[in-house]
């Protein structure tokens, strides 16, 4: 058996143009983000990639990015799960502040260790204020598992549970599995599938729009290490400016 | 208890403002149906009339216009159910061809008789066809119950066991149930749910994106026969202008 993965950041956001720290704060897409996302579905249609279920978020950044995608690739009536776990990290009390201005305020290197470092999450973010999410609908059921800020590490943390009971299970199936997330979602199942380290983590960017295509093997291993993005050459130099973003 | 459901048919395809028999031609929104279906989440948002699950088609036309609504109404994270029962009824030879053509060649009778009687289906559909969907993956799994024509008492019989799996029980837990689906799959329900003659069915229009919102009670019968729309001023001239469609 092998099976097939693809996974797909979600094109630009309207706080991606504005160079915001957004986190849970649920943000439409740019319209430069709504052209990634249906250039991804060109992609899979292209490459004959063709999704049997969609695993997002419960954020409309990736949402809409599926939504587009599958639409284009003539796979918008393919079953959907939903779930926090894909979330991306929630980045505590930076959530709404502006990039440039926090690494003014706090130096490069305090910047760099909230944006890179694998285990130091930012400030808790304070409850009932502008950029909260207590009180959303969508995570009643969190209760003490809701979070108020998160590293990598809790990302992997609340991440894996949901691998192992949603997405293993249809990949085991035989099913070509769709997941459309978030930088650090991703980055936390790229992290476990490829079986990087803590600290190399860190180099790791995953460009939005372009989907990333992992076969596995029996064990669920990637049978090529990393991936294969469906446009290689795109994706080589959208990670390089990723990996610039803030400066 | 009791239990909130409501019916969103989709709204104007394409095809519907091409004057052309539909079916499960899988054709999708026009511009003009884009904004009903954001009308339709205006609604919703107004009205406070929060979906906590969603239904849909297989078809883009619906699935679109859920999409819309529940992106306006700020629910688009609910989770989602799809299901080839709540497609519009499959129209058999007639799809693809144009309304009033097949009036001009056929008679008013028999054109009458193959969009409103109860039990008349068109001739089947040729398989292999332009406008047939053998071979569809998304109906992969039908087997022999793929339609190959349907009437009305057609769509009663395959769109009942998917309300009693599957959407009853999310109503019994008391989630508002979103359905978005087509003319005749939510006139089907709809003569269910308000015990409609055979006969009187034939005088019920569906108007597309103003949400119909059912309150039910302990044994599902509708508090209010017929429900109520969201917006019942737009829903009563719409409805006049579906019953003229074609002429």
């Amino acid at each position: 058996m092998t099976a097939t993965l693809v996974l797909l950041r979600h094109g630009e956001s309207t706080w991606n143009a504005e160079n915001l720290f957004t986190g849970w704060v649920d943000v439409p897409l740019s319209e430069k983000g709504e052209g990634e996302a249906r250039r991804g579905g060109d992609l899979l249609r292209e490459s004959g990639v063709l999704p049997d279920v969609l695993h997002t978020s419960l954020l409309r950044r990736a949402i809409s990015t599926a939504n587009i995608a599958l639409d284009g690739a003539d796979r918008h009536w393919i079953p959907v799960r939903r779930d926090w776990r894909l979330n991306e990290r929630h980045y505590g009390a930076l959530q709404g502040k502006d990039k440039k201005q926090t690494m003014d305020t706090y130096g490069e290197d305090q910047f760099m260790l909230w944006r890179r470092s694998y285990d130091t999450p930012p400030p808790e973010i304070e409850l009932g204020g502008e950029f909260s999410q207590d009180g959303d609908p969508r995570y009643a059921g969190l209760g003490a598992e809701m979070p108020r800020t998160e590293c990598l590490k809790d990302v992997v943390a609340r991440l894996l549970p949901y691998w192992d009971s949603a997405i293993v299970p249809d990949l085991r199936a035989g099913r070509t599995v769709l997941v459309a997330a978030h930088g650090n979602s991703l980055r936390a199942l790229v992290k476990h599938l490829d079986g990087i380290s803590d600290a190399d983590i860190s180099g790791l960017n995953i460009p939005t729009g372009i989907p990333l295509r992992y076969d596995l093997d029996e064990q669920l291993r990637p049978t090529v290490p990393g991936g294969t993005y469906l446009d290689p050459d795109a994706a080589a130099s959208a990670a390089a400016a990723v990996a610039n973003q803030g400066r």
